[in-house]
Order: structure tokens, then sequence, then C-alpha cells
């Protein structure tokens, strides 16, 4: 048997590099941070790249911005190329550790509530907080599947150290999910 | 801001290219498949490469292998690089769809029952079976944190049209877990 891959890759779309320099290096508030993801989620729908998901990991302790990620499953051909996974996966490697709770304080800033996918990653991802947007049943109305979560998901990541805050500018994240229903986006 | 990195990357080790050169193409039965998943991740711990685990992805019509994955999550700075994961990505990128469902009938059979990550990255998968090996008992037994999985969650897989079989040439299975353990290898 030849293998024919043995490296899987996932990249963010073309338009986040010009994107990103026209904004800040540092993010002060929760709300400053949470504004870029739900920009991030709502460009990823206006460039048509995929899915109204976007995210972005900070250095707690000084704002700065480390990693975006937004919903790139059909573009890279992985399932797994969730917002909240790729702003993960680029952080960790930017910081070069599969662990970044070893070199600070970071923090994971969602559009939206993870899936249970994305739950189970951000246990093990090092990140020592987690802010969302919009609800996970936001993103079930317009008919994305969230998989079985535990019941008491919040409370099982702070059982592990992760702090959890919710409902950060609810209504702007919420309205880009219904936006993309609007336009007929693909569900998957 | 610029961003320092636009794409992530796992790669096998480089040890699995030569190993599956010296392997069939085509694994008939069920035990055929966990055999090879098991050594994988046997070699992953002779080899220092990873934690005690493997994986693979079939086309479950012919028995082909279509992709492995061991566990190279410090190796390739991923939390998210779990064997499970890896093998996932990899027979995507392969069949080039993030929905292999779309192409065929897929198996994924695993030497150890998934953690909370995998198997949520499972349900969006595109697989239409699991098979697993090892316990996730067999798991924590040695210090891995398996996360937190809904209480049913063979039946959450089964909802989503994906078959479960478990405890697969289990005795085997379970014994490299334990071998790791007695090696001191890094648990996280």
């Amino acid at each position: 048997m030849k293998l024919d891959i043995h490296t899987f890759t996932v990249t963010l779309p073309n338009w986040t590099a010009a994107f990103l320099q026209s904004r800040p290096v540092t993010y002060p508030t929760i709300e400053d941070r949470m504004r870029l993801a739900i920009e991030l989620s709502r460009l990823n729908v206006e460039r048509r790249s995929g899915g109204p998901f976007g995210a972005a990991v900070f250095d707690n302790q000084n704002g700065n911005l480390i990693s975006v990620g937004v919903n790139v499953v059909v573009a890279s051909r992985c399932s797994q190329a969730h917002a909240e996974m790729t702003a993960i996966a680029l952080a960790q490697q930017t910081l070069s550790t599969h662990n970044p709770a070893s070199k600070g304080t970071f923090q994971l800033v969602s559009s939206c509530q993870p899936c249970a996918m994305c739950l189970g990653a951000i246990g093990w991802s090092g990140m020592k907080s987690l802010v969302c947007g919009a609800r996970g049943e936001d993103a079930e109305a317009i008919g994305f599947d969230e998989g079985a979560k535990p019941a008491e998901w919040v409370k099982e990541l702070e059982k592990r150290g992760i702090e959890v805050t919710l409902d950060i500018l609810h209504a702007e994240a919420k309205a880009v999910l219904n936006a993309y229903k609007s336009t007929n986006g693909i569900i998957y």
C-alpha cells in the first residue's frame, strides 16, 4: 500500500490576511474581541468562503490577537475545519506548543457556542477561557446540527479550569446566522 | 496586525510510509483492519512518535485502506492531532471531499474508543461505521482524560446513521496502552 497523502492542511481564506492588516494588534475588552469574531463570521459569508462562524484566540493578559479562524469545512475538504478548531490549531502552531497554557493565559472567542466536536477540542486546547456570542440554539434554528453535547457543558469546561462567558453581543452574532440562512448558504 | 501563520498542518511520522509499503492494500475482515490500527498504535510508542493510539479509514465495500492516523499531538504542536482526527482528515483530503459519504461507504477503525472531541468529529466525518478496540476506561486507567462524553454515545452516533462495533481484539488493543504506561510515556 502506497499512501498518497501524509499531511493534511487547513488554510484560512485569502481575504483574512488583508483584513487583519487593517485591524489593531490589541483588543482590550471582551466586546472588542467578540466584535472581531463576529466580523470574521460576517465576512466569511460575504466572501462566500464558508459557513457563518468566526473565532479568534487572544493573549488574555495584554489583549493581543494570536490567531483567527473561520469555518472552511468545504474549501479545506475537512469536516474538522470549524472556526474554533482552526483558530485553536493556528494559535498552537504560532506559539509552537500543543498546550498554550504552558506559555501564558489564552482566550478563545467564538461568534457562536461550540458544537460537540469543538467543545471536546476546547478541553484539550490549553485555552484558559471561552467567550461565546450566538447560542447553540441559534445555529440549530437555521439548520446546523450541534451534535450531542453534555447537558452541563459549561460546568464540564469549568471543571477543567476553563472559564466560560456566554451571550456577549448575542444579537449581533445571531444576526449573521440569520442573514446566512436568507442567502441560502450551505448547511452541513 | 500581521498574521504569521495562515495554514496549519498535521503530518504523519516518517516511519508510516515505509511501514505501509510493506502492508497489503486490502483488509477483508474487521479483525484484519483492527490489527492494522493496533500495530500503528504499538509502533507509535516504539518509535517514540506519539501516544499509544492508531486508527485507519477503509472503503467498507472492498476493504481498501484509504488513510491511517496515529496520535501526533506533541510532534505536530496540535492538540487536535489524535489518531482518529488525523485518519479522518487524511481520508477526506485523499477523497477530496469533507463528506466521504457522498462518495461511498467508509469505516473508521480505531485502536481505542474515541474521546469527546473525536466522538463529536466522527458525527461530522462522513464515515458510515466506527470500529473500536480498547475501551475508554482502558485509556483512563493509564491516566488519559476522555472528556465529557454523552452517556449514550453509541446511540447518539447510531442516530446519525453511524454503525458502532466495540471490543474488537480488545485484549491486544489494551495491551498497547498498558505497555505505554510502563515506558512512562507522556500523558496529556
